[in-house]
């Protein structure tokens, strides 16, 4: 099997002020097309480190797979390193992303600086794909230190998510590669070890070659990821159904995707199968539901709007919630989130709404405990309210009241 | 000066599912504390694997730490591996994270499983610093393989986070740190390589102990940290300062602060010195601008609330957007930028309010191009509205756009 590995270049990376995300999208995207990750590497803008580690992975793999240090900056050093370690006599420039480095700033209106032409110079012993979405070029050197095959990724996050492709593309042209089989199921509503308990006896009984794996997420539940390797692809996507099946009759309601997902796109799935329109009233959640919605392409075929009424005013003013109620319940009450959700539904007309109020920290109000928070969902058949009570920070809070909010409106278009 | 690795263990993050985002967080930590990140890996589920990277790393760093592995689930083995290097003889119970455990599960009013109480299981040679924030224990093991100290944290975000700082302290106590001081300035409005041209003499004049990284990202704009490695904390610090007031000199308005922040932060500062308080109403950032007002603690001292108007008649009915300016002008455009940024204001009675109206893609509308957005912004010297343009997917058109209402707002708030 073709093992890659995956290094980081960049103190940013190592003094911890911005998080790798690109590993991850490549991996994912490697794993799909089958090639192994072997491991995922941050090390320094350091000639030395530079060097040392990637004479290291091409030994042990067939592949590295570098982003970052490509800038126009001064403490980008990845492409002197390439050029050493290559033996390339010196840099050219490369035609294609000359015109590309071109052709991104005309349509920025910016002038074209020495900083920005030097970007399309590279190594004479690198193969260049054109970079469409930024000015340093995508580099292959093949057979590097005689051993294997290595790309050089910008680290600028779009930009190396966008060079995946191209990248994938390529592999497959030169690596003979085995297929890897994954199903996912979204799992919302139970504890981890509640739910490795529960499913135990299914999980013993699986075939050999499956694994299984545990993803938890804040925003999405938890993640069961069946995988196998295989050649033959169809027939164990057929066993792994099989086995999800039983999975399923085991969790009922709990799944809510059988596929990799997350709560707002099945949301949006179910409101597009029923022709229904949903909306939503905010206080502590402030626009993270919304938000979740409208990060979905098409969101605006079923989510009208919402209204985020952090002040107590905008609540009576905006939403109609009665003053009276507030004075007699209280803001982080049962009757509050009835009454927000009602509100909105009103005011913008849709089939569903769903409102939170509650406190996501850090401060409380002398009643309830932060962590605290009332949902209501209101539709067809009335409105209904739950509360629920958390113990983190204050970004936390707001996640897991926005999950629980989505998944206990699912739960209740699934009723109708 | 004494160096750490941190090593993720976890399939989930090789094959790209989740992002590891401990490893930052520690580094940040360490970082500050004066400990040198010599690099970051991610490894896989694999006991040997695990057995070889740790012992290599015990080689050439003085602390190892890890994050991942100590799930109650099948696939976690670190606990294992770690009872193996370590010479451990076998399990004991450790009394503190067990009654941790019980305490937790009491709390969310579960019952206590099998799997639960094997959390409070140990390798007899660790030591144990109690996890308050979950089941898995922090393990701490000393002169591991003769040669440096390990540190096995759980791999759910916020218990590794919350392990942090008793980590710090136990490095503190038990290492001779050397110092290092970082300046940040964060800026907004221009492009990496045009900032990299304009600061490039004051750059090249920085004194040669100091060292300076550009720090790009989406949603903050670019952050510029000056590093230097000295004991001398309060002179080091001086110095930059020094060197920095000369850089807010060259950048004017475009610093938005002269600590680690972000937009948000600083535009609530702003509006607390001023006791000014603000509303805004999305379009194409669907609650994002909110959502970004309202992850600042104590945000309901300025942020009133929202708008979210994804359909039409949200803009027309809620919001008192004319349906013929509409009609007439289209719906990304200037003057429903104006529109709704004036009709949250009103309906809020905010002393500010800022407005977006854009396509944030993948569809367009046939007439503006995706990623175009229009932003207004209203306050007590009238309405200005603005155009953008960016070339982004639909994620981060969004938080460009966002972004840049935040930007825009701020500098209209400067100029009052």
């Amino acid at each position: 099997m073709i093992k890659a590995s995956i290094v980081t270049i960049g103190d940013e990376i190592l003094i911890g002020q911005i998080v790798d995300t690109n590993s991850s999208h490549i991996a994912q995207a490697l794993e799909e097309a089958g090639v192994k990750i072997a491991g995922m590497y941050s090390i320094a803008d350091n000639a030395g480190e530079i060097e040392k580690t990637l004479t290291a992975l091409l030994t042990s793999c067939d592949i590295v797979i570098t982003t970052g240090g490509l800038g126009p900056t001064k403490d980008d050093i990845t492409k002197a390193t390439l050029l050493k370690i290559s033996g390339s006599k010196g840099y050219v420039e490369n035609p294609g992303q000359l015109e590309m480095v071109k052709k991104i700033l005309h349509g920025r209106g910016l002038d074209i600086l020495p900083s920005n032409m030097a970007q399309a110079m590279v190594p004479d012993r690198a193969e260049v794909i054109v970079n469409k979405l930024g000015t340093a070029p995508i580099m292959v050197f093949r057979d590097l230190l005689g051993k294997g095959t290595l790309y050089s990724l910008p680290g600028v996050p779009h930009e190396a998510v966008g060079a995946i492709p191209d990248i994938v593309e390529d592999i497959k042209k030169h690596f003979s590669l085995s297929q890897i089989v994954h199903t996912n199921v979204m799992v919302y509503g139970i504890a981890e070890s509640a739910l490795s308990d529960l499913i135990a006896p299914w999980e013993d009984a699986l075939p050999q070659d499956m694994h299984l794996a545990y993803l938890p997420n804040t925003l999405t539940g938890i993640r069961l990821r069946l995988s196998t390797y295989s050649d033959n692809t169809s027939d164990t996507l057929e066993r792994q159904k099989a086995q999800i099946a039983k999975l399923k009759a085991i969790l009922g309601n709990k799944v809510y995707s059988d596929k990799d997902s997350n709560l707002e796109t099945a949301l949006g799935e179910l409101l597009i199968r029923r022709g229904k329109t949903v909306s939503c009233a905010e206080s502590c959640t402030g626009g993270e539901i919304a938000h979740m919605f409208t990060t979905v392409a098409g969101s605006s075929a079923y989510f009208l709007g919402s209204v985020t009424s952090y002040a107590v005013s905008v609540k009576e003013k905006v939403l109609g919630v009665d003053p009276e109620v507030i004075e007699k319940y209280g803001v982080v009450s049962s009757e509050v989130a009835a009454a927000m959700a009602e509100g909105v539904k009103k005011l913008t007309g849709s089939d569903y709404a769903v409102a939170t109020t509650g406190l996501s920290g850090p401060s409380g109000d002398g009643i309830n405990p932060v962590g605290t928070v009332w949902i209501g969902v209101t539709g067809p058949h009335g409105t209904i309210t739950q509360k629920y009570c958390y113990h983190n920070d204050r970004k936390r809070n707001i996640e897991r009241f926005a999950a629980s909010a989505l998944n206990l409106l699912r739960l209740y278009i699934l009723e109708d």
